[in-house]
């Protein structure tokens, strides 16, 4: 067999599969700059996308959860799986966000050939990180990676958005960080399949155990109603009550800097793993992702097909009223819509 | 003259601008439930707004941005200047979701007729909430208040989002909550019009005052650049280097609890509405709301419009395929627009 032709979709296609690197990063590269070459490769990798475990992290800066996702990602390796990593928290060391000590503690994932890291900026077009984001998971869903790691901050509407491309999302807290009835509150709860509370050797752990497991105790009835809103659930899509509601998110302890804890952890992630793939939720997350996703890839392209249809000189006169009051945008929008036959 | 009807666009509006807090109520109601008045109500009220100055306030739960928001009120108030409040915040007490003594403080706003405040929920469709907000502070600002405050959580996407909103961006961080660089790194330096560093009786203050002027000093140069990312620049609007550059945000200690510093900090929001409108910071900042409200309507009114004509089982089976991974997504939108001729 001679060379990979690395310029076409068919060769990047077959590289992709035989575990070929570059050219992974080049198809990622072709998405993310939006070539010519980015819908027929989607096109084209996405049949082979499906097989994955995608796993989400998030909680608040400080609470440790980079060094646990390196944890973690060290763990599957040394049970043979290969592990895809993307950072969208922009003070991970992953993302190029953090600490000289954080970078050398994720030292010894960059050299293994079965661990691909991935940052993506928390910047950009409305809605677009989360699109971008779904793109790169079904590349390295397609390139074969075992498991799927999408760390992000915080609990944002967008955050949240990212979070539920996951099939297991795993909520980091630490002892003492500020009030922990406060952090819980801000619709963390409603995400979480499962939760870790990190830096656990220190003061206070016990009590946001407690704090955590009590809250899952007062609130597992609205847990998937919530998550069906922040997944924009459409019409004719399964109804809360047939999800499956039989899991209680474990609280795990864990010390991400030793590695204590990492290995409950990942076998509660597998878990929940099997679980989905018993009860049916697999497929249930499966529609609502496609039923998103369809929506969020729509919307976009009809605004880019109208804008690309419509003068700029008459779009700048509108900002232009608009921004004077002397138009409402709504109206302004029925009117450059409208004028086009759309 | 008789009672005002409230049951009409012109009552409402009519009443909405003599001061009458139950017409206001409704003409929010409207709005949220997307009611037939909606529409009709934000065209009518669109040219009486733009007079108000809007006050974005973001951090970190936990820093004590609500109590400080409480300050502000109270010391605008004295100036006898009405102020909207919005709460955003999932933490904040304004938005029922925080701890009794925080309901305790706001308590002395709540019975004063010169302060309006509404909540608004943090989960909702993809974009949804950032317009709903931009609406709300439209009716405040044409319902005359002089002052319109937002409050909301953290650094995410549609936080940013929802900030764009503001003349003025107010960054509350408090010392010692966890790693000061991280907070200050996670994107919140190009968003920060004022800093106040609360809590300002803690130990650790001066470090995270220190901390905050280096990275100012820093950072300066790409403050209007990432913001401009931020608000989606769209073609043909004023480049980067015709924003004025003159202001430097100033550090401010505060101890919200006390009502220590926020005298302080009113006068340097005064000071940057002042900066803003003399150097023509406000009308560039108009233009841009006004381009990214106009890009954010148009895109969710083309889908609306679509959705509507097309098949819900035809919606479902594309759905099903791509969730089945048998057609990608992107290729799925392209058939649903085009088999409808838009």
């Amino acid at each position: 067999m001679t060379n990979t032709d690395l310029t076409t979709v068919g060769g990047l296609t077959q590289a992709l599969e035989a575990g070929n690197r570059r050219a992974l990063a080049r198809v990622i590269s072709h998405i993310e700059n939006n070539t010519d070459l980015a819908l027929p490769l989607l096109a084209a990798l996405y049949p082979r996308s499906g097989k994955a475990h995608i796993i989400g992290v998030t909680g608040a800066p400080g609470t440790g959860k980079s060094t646990l996702v390196n944890q973690l990602a060290g763990v599957y390796r040394q049970r043979n799986l290969t592990v895809g990593v993307i950072a969208i928290d922009p003070t991970s060391p992953f993302s190029g966000g953090a600490l000289l000590g954080d970078r050398v503690r994720m030292r010894d994932l960059a050299g293994d050939p079965g661990v691909f890291i991935r940052s993506m900026a928390t910047r950009g077009s409305l809605g677009g990180l989360a699109q971008a984001t779904a793109d790169v998971i079904m590349v390295l869903d397609a390139a074969g990676f075992d498991r799927i790691i999408i760390e992000t901050v915080g609990v944002g509407q967008s955050e949240v958005e990212i979070a539920s491309a996951a099939y297991t999302t795993l909520v980091v807290e630490a002892p003492g960080m500020g009030d922990e009835v406060q952090a819980i509150k801000a619709g963390i709860l409603e995400i979480a399949d499962i939760f870790a509370v990190n830096k656990a050797d220190r003061e206070g752990v016990d009590r946001t155990v407690m704090a955590l497991k009590m809250m899952l105790n007062l609130g597992v009835p609205e847990k998937f109603q919530v998550m069906h809103h922040g997944r924009m659930l459409p019409v004719n899509l399964p109804e809360t009550e047939n999800l499956p509601q039989g899991w209680t998110p474990p609280v795990l302890k864990t010390v991400a800097i030793s590695g204590e804890g990492a290995e409950e952890l990942t076998e509660a992630i597998e878990n929940h793993r099997l679980y989905l793939e018993q009860s049916g939720g697999r497929i249930l997350r499966d529609r609502l992702r496609a039923a998103t996703e369809l929506r969020m890839i729509m919307r976009d392209y009809l605004l880019e097909t109208l804008l690309a249809r419509t003068d700029a000189a008459v779009l700048e006169e509108m900002v232009e009223a608009v921004a004077r009051r002397e138009i409402d945008p709504y109206t302004a929008v029925r009117h450059l819509v409208n004028e086009k036959a759309v």
